[in-house]
């Protein structure tokens, strides 16, 4: 199966065979080396000299993490939304009592900083900013560092990142653009299966953590500070999937991180020239089309869940639908982590050969009743 | 490595190969079919046709999970704790904003039906119960059948049960004892890597569930059972565990549960006679002790940091020291999962050893400054 959705990613084979070992003690020793070693390659990715914890969850669980760690309840913030992962931090917020106020994008555009200018200038005080990478749910990368020089450069705010299908696969320099929480999550461009997420906690970030009054125990980022300092987690660890991780990050270093943000911003325009030469039409601005995941808009007169599963049973492809509110609409192709240029290829064949027998097709009549 | 702390337990064969098993989309019909098989098998081990909920979390999520989705900030509740984890129960409920009644026993000591009815009947009014049925810090077993028959069956309160480290290994018949939450971990019994905690939910269950207003969104229930429906997961799921999750389910009822709770019945009256050979003290009640860990007072003398490391280092054998107050006074074995009597006959050996060498050796002096 040539797994092309943006996360789970497929792992490489020393990422499984790491996955399958058996499991040790999580208070002992041996966990301490594998947890402190984990840390370190994901603070070099990360760029970053911050904190940083690793959670038993996915990556939306570490979106919960970073928001009840950083408000108390009635505390006004900010949502940056382009899509569904900019409203699942309002959601979130908006759940455990915050006053969030949101400043959106059309999907398939990006944020534009002279509106957030506007907003922290025109708009009452906040105090957190809360703001998406690259989001998934319409193939847009937002130009973060533009954002953060607005956010903290001219306003100075607490900045909240979601790095989930970012950082890893595109530059996210965590320290370098002041960013206070930053979250990711193991099932993107670490090429590790899901189950794990990592949030970078900055001396400002902790600042608010201690002032922060949303109810947290599980979620607890203190708590897991001080655990990691004895070489554990607060709550058993996904053992298998750190394993995974371990491997995933090791992998990526070795490659050598300019290298990795090359080959995904090369495979990410050949994704896109391929998409274009079959005549579709990609759903992002082309200005800040995302290098990990492409959104394609369904053609007119085809069902993307018939596509769906001629790409699946006839081509072994296996790509994403549209979420929430772009379901049907739009079909996506995730190339992050583990991809090379021969397997979009092999998507794009795959993707003309089944419009053109869904096309040349009649569609499946209703069975009457 | 012999690893017998009470979770992590090792994994088998079979089990180590399905979790190195390559990722698949997690909103596609394969992974429909997975979570549908392992959803019923674990019903079939928790003896329910509640719903049952699959969560990407340690046990401690699935605990959070329990508390926030039956209570409402201000709500009068119950704890019985017997020890670490009845206190997490606690400890969550009241981060949230319950108003948490306690009824503790001494460690080491079972919870009392009578003194739990005298409570129900003399205290004021409470919606909710929350028990542990095994405590694993101290080795307990609560007689889960008589507590549930006077907090059901004399006072219909909703019943939460945490059996992360009994479902599975000892019998806990969710529907038979009228249990509305029951929470497992794959860690436990199961044979499944850490990262993966399942709910079993009651009409009652649900009813709470519906009234109760603490804020969640990760561990949101309803979320999970209706994405459940469409055989997903709201968020990401810990796919590789998952794969684990669904062998180890499969091996216990190959093996036959009623086999599965003889042996470790077994394997527990095992673990205490060699450990009363050798002279050491038990710290559980011998009337509750557990079948699934054994908890046993560090000698006088002996410092368990050392004979944890000799075990460790000369032996092989792995054990989990005491968890907070307990910290330093016992220790622990674990024998869950896959376990066999000649797998404690070795850890009997290794500690015979170890307290010989100890015991034999002066302390190592402090260093001088």
């Amino acid at each position: 199966m040539n797994l092309r959705v943006p996360g789970p990613t497929p792992c490489p084979d020393p990422v499984l065979e790491a996955v399958g070992q058996q499991m040790i003690n999580h208070r002992g020793p041996e966990f301490a080396q594998l947890i402190g070693r984990v840390t370190a390659d994901l603070k070099a990715v990360f760029e970053t000299e911050n904190d940083l914890l690793i959670l038993t969850a996915s990556g939306t669980g570490a979106l919960e993490a970073a928001v009840v760690n950083t408000l108390s309840p009635g505390e006004r913030c900010l949502v940056i939304s382009v899509g569904v992962f900019g409203d699942r931090f309002a959601q979130i917020a908006s759940a455990f009592g915050a006053d969030v106020r949101r400043l959106d994008f059309p999907h398939g555009t990006a944020a534009d900083p002279d509106a957030v200018r506007k907003c922290l200038r025109d708009g009452p005080a906040i105090s957190t900013v809360f703001v998406t990478h690259n989001e998934t749910s319409t193939g847009v990368t937002n130009d973060l560092e533009a954002l953060s020089g607005v956010i903290k450069g001219e306003f100075d705010k607490t900045l909240v990142v979601d790095g989930v299908s970012s950082i890893s696969s595109v530059p996210c320099p965590v320290d370098r653009w002041g960013i206070d929480l930053a979250v990711s999550g193991s099932q993107k461009g670490w090429m590790a299966p899901p189950g794990l997420a990592m949030v970078s906690v900055s001396p400002r970030g902790w600042k608010a953590v201690a002032a922060a009054k949303m109810p947290r125990v599980y979620f607890d980022l203190a708590a897991a500070k001080q655990a990691l300092e004895l070489g554990q987690t607060p709550w058993t660890p996904a053992l298998s999937t750190l394993y995974g991780l371990q491997r995933g990050a090791a992998l990526l270093l070795e490659e050598g991180m300019e290298a990795v943000y090359r080959r995904h911003a090369e495979i990410g325009a050949h994704t896109r020239q391929l998409v274009e030469g079959l005549g579709l039409d990609l759903f992002a601005d082309p200005r800040h089309a995302s290098n990990t995941v492409t959104a394609i808009k369904v053609p007119p007169g085809v069902d993307w869940k018939a596509l769906s599963r001629t790409l699946r049973e006839t081509h072994g492809v296996e790509l994403a639908g549209g979420q929430g509110p772009l379901s049907g609409t739009i079909f996506r192709i995730g190339h992050l982590g583990w991809v090379n240029a021969g397997e979009i290829d092999q998507v794009a064949s795959a993707l003309e050969a089944s419009l053109a027998s869904l096309q040349a097709l009649p569609s499946v009549p209703a069975r009457s009743s």
